[in-house]
């Protein structure tokens, strides 16, 4: 073909091919947006009052230097007038997401003034501790749950229109009329959740620290699970793919509420992008929507297919497998975008294209073996899952590519003097990789418990830095069958949070630094976060292992 | 009689004679509260926008220090993001009252995180000039202006539940996602007042300040004129029998809205204490009640029927004065529960028995002469207002008392050789004691001519607090014919206010010190308040004087 007429062509064909990218299911979305809104569950409501008070208390040893010691009977709090209890503190027992409401009724004279509060909900005694302001943290100040509010007449009854996830609540008096006076005639909070009942109890003789790591990790899946599954209550209150494939595999194995799971999926395929690419989240206010913009997350666009295949096995759901199938293989389609000639994904170029590669909350991770892990099970979840539906001559790339891409992992990640995994120019050893070479079946299982051993003796080695990478090296350890070791994993990191005084599992814990944020700012961490439920699902999956 | 059947008989009427007088108007006041919803009027709203955004300069000839000087107009608020913006002050060119709302709009990126605001509405430049913490001030705090907010999600249109009264708006960015951006697409704040159409212009060739001071005076009674005559519509919010009486003055020479005036009547009268004396002030949410256990204020309970009388010669209505009579002559039956034998009121004994004697804002006022004459005034106005509805024989003692009482104060409060009135064992001289005695009739025109001019010479007479007792004072003036000093007063003393840039007038004011505050912090102070807007009253009931 001529030059001239090649280019004429291009510029006729390149409008209609960039359009034909553009409308990728858009006549899917809105039926999927609409299965979504079917499946929102109903919450559940349940009315809470506070316990007692409690006194917060300067304590190195307690969980982030600070502690609630039990103080005063909830009668002295509203027998009494509230002018000389501002700052108190309330203990409401157990974490709670919902909506607070209080009652003030005159004591003396009539209320000729205003009445301005403070309430600040904290999900860990420290967050009642620490000045909020000035804020060094880097995300949103406004996650903080510190309200201002004004009440113009008393008596009143108040509500919040926030939602609030918390245990304590210290109310701050800011300002009041000298010339009458008040008190709390009542303390309200309706909690919601879309989980009804708890499911059943552990097998009986089960160790107690296993049986308290389990409930806690039913209660922060259960505070989690909203009309989605949230990341965390108190932040970010969205669907994450990656907190929907953790929360979904533990809801298996706990409250079986497959339907969350079911509009979960369609949200997420609905909201995809033109080009048919999944973002990594979704909000659901004021209207569903993703969060168009960001940096395209791919890890997580992977992890959509592999829980989607779980999801699968665990119900036979095979019409919403179908339905959303075009979708999971779509998701296939970015395998290759930067993949060397030998099968080895490029993560720094990608990266450079803003494509983001979470695996970890870790800025000193190398993610280059992980993603290559994540990569080749996504594919092979999705061929799975292709077979079961009969597609399989639709992803017929995909045998190849697995094969390819663990060929030149093999050939280039893995390091046979010392069995390890290594990432990158600098061959650094990380749980990551390790956790990913063997969940993606890169390595042998010999290869894998080999591998895990070693990494024991590497002090250098990048350690997870949130719970969300410890699932992928728990499951990693059972894969290869070291399940004394993914025992005392889990007992050890999750049984420290329990001992360290937990209601629910946190976002972000690091046994040597509490006080460790990656926002700069350790009372704007989720301290009841969806990603640090899953003890709940090793627990009740491998009763074997951890109910003996 | 015996001396124990006399003791068995007080046993037994004692408890009947108070219950008696527990119950006195049972049957009236929910009739009373009846026709006070009745009349309560529809509220007229108007939508305004801010006009542009303004510096605060800090200058030591402008009011209070503090200036505001048009900045940028509003396109560069609404086109760009706010991110840059935060502490930016619009003025909306007027003093309004009512519901602000405001819209956000995303610039860039979704949403991920809510938002902190602090919106700060203030009447004045000084009061967003002014740090309100630590608050020295002796009301609630919760009356100044500052709410702080939070908003969940962008885009959204928040509207504050609060009723604001302000010209100037403040808006802090306390906290924002990093990850998106925004503006304001729109800010409106819907104004509220119960008056319509403004009353006519004044005659041409008016003197323009005193065109400018009637235009602020009805601008201070519209924002007052809600659904009851306030006080100030940032503060107190509620209906006081003086400025009642001081509204509805002004009321009867500008809007003649005589059916506010008429609710508010009933709605204190509904709202009487058991034994049928009037309260000083009353709420009307959540429901319309008094404030109940503060101490009665004297002077106001008497001036209700000096108010009463007044509106039955506005209006002709006849049958609300009927209606309203027996809490009238209620009224009168405190007159001599502090009298001595010579007919003298015992303001120190009352006062020692929680009376409240208000007569101005003035902690070094003296306050026997003024009630003598207020008693006087109102005990006249009684008798006047039966005299009118054939119930003189219903309150036979008043003309007895009017002349003991004006005998006594001619004879005790009387200076021959100074002309002047005094007060209390220091024989004070003040403002207030010469206006009451000419406006009680004690003084002849020709005594209070003498007094007032005499009252110039004297330095150390106590001079008026607010504008309150200013009132009186021009009132004063003009009854002993002193028409032009009663012009300069109004012109120097509102006027005053007015060169300082006034939008309304204020519920403090001295030209000496303008900081100055009852309440030990200026901020929270009332810049619009009702008893301030009597200017409207002289200058159109007066057009000879104030009219050339």
């Amino acid at each position: 073909m001529k030059q001239p007429l090649r280019v004429l062509l291009l510029l006729v064909l390149l409008p209609l091919a960039l359009r034909a990218q553009e409308v990728m299911f858009e006549a899917e979305r809105p039926g999927w947006l609409q299965k979504a809104e079917q499946y929102k569950p109903n919450l559940q409501e349940t009315i809470h009052r506070p316990l007692h008070t409690v006194r917060l208390v300067e304590d190195a040893a307690a969980f982030q230097g600070w502690k609630a010691v039990e103080a005063l009977p909830m009668d002295s709090v509203y027998e009494r007038s509230f002018k000389g209890q501002s700052g108190v503190v309330l203990d409401f027992g157990e974490h709670l997401t919902g909506y607070f409401s209080f009652s003030l009724a005159a004591l003396r004279g009539t209320s000729d003034a205003p009445s301005r509060f403070r309430l600040t909900f904290g999900e860990v005694p420290s967050e009642l501790a620490t000045p909020f302001d000035p804020y060094p943290g880097s995300l949103s100040r406004a996650w903080l749950q510190d309200e201002v509010i004004t009440v113009m007449h008393i008596p009143d009854t108040i509500t919040l229109e926030r939602r609030m996830s918390f245990r304590y609540l210290k109310i701050e008096l800011l300002g009041s009329s000298p010339y009458f006076d008040f008190r709390i005639a009542d303390l309200q909070f309706r909690a919601v959740t879309s989980v009804g009942e708890m499911p059943p109890a552990l097998a009986a003789g089960t160790d107690p620290l296993v049986t308290q790591i389990d409930s806690i990790g039913l209660l922060t899946l259960k505070e989690c699970m909203q009309t989605v599954y949230e990341d965390g209550p108190k932040r970010d209150r969205r669907l994450w793919i990656g907190d929907l494939y953790l929360e979904s595999l533990a809801n298996v194995y706990s409250f079986q509420n497959h339907d969350l799971t079911k509009r979960c999926f369609y949200l997420l395929a609905g909201l995809c992008r033109e080009d048919g690419f999944l973002y990594s989240n979704a909000f659901e206010t004021p209207e569903p929507h993703a969060q168009r913009g960001a940096p395209f997350l791919f890890d997580y666009s992977l992890l959509y297919n592999v829980s989607l295949y779980d999801y699968l096995q665990a119900t036979g759901d095979r019409a919403t497998a179908e339905d959303l199938w075009p979708v999971a293989k779509r998701q296939m389609d970015h395998i290759t975008t930067y993949l060397n000639d030998e099968g080895l994904f490029d993560h720094q170029t990608a990266t450079a294209n803003r494509w983001w590669l979470f695996v970890d909350w870790n800025d000193q991770l190398d993610r280059q073996a992980s993603l290559q892990g994540i990569m080749i099970l996504a594919m092979k979840r999705t061929y799975a899952l292709a077979q079961q539906l009969g597609r399989e001559g639709e992803v017929t790339q995909l045998p190849g590519l697995i094969k390819t891409m663990t060929n030149a992992a093999r050939k280039h990640l893995y390091q046979k003097g010392t069995g390890l995994f290594v990432s990158g120019p600098d061959r650094q050893v990380s749980y990551a990789s390790q956790a990913w070479m063997i969940l993606s079946g890169v390595a042998t299982k010999a290869q894998g418990k080999r591998a895990l051993r070693a990494l024991q003796t590497q002090p250098n080695a990048v350690r997870p830095g949130a719970p969300y990478l410890y699932h992928y090296y728990v499951e990693a350890l059972i894969a290869c069958g070291l399940t004394d070791e993914a025992r005392t994993a889990v007992v050890e990191y999750w049984g420290g949070m329990v001992k360290k005084g937990a209601d629910t599992f946190w976002e972000v814990y690091d046994p040597t630094n509490e006080r460790l944020s990656p926002y700069n700012f350790f009372p704007v961490n989720s301290y009841c976060h969806a990603w640090s439920c899953t003890p709940v699902y090793f627990i009740r999956k491998y009763p074997e292992i951890f109910q003996r």
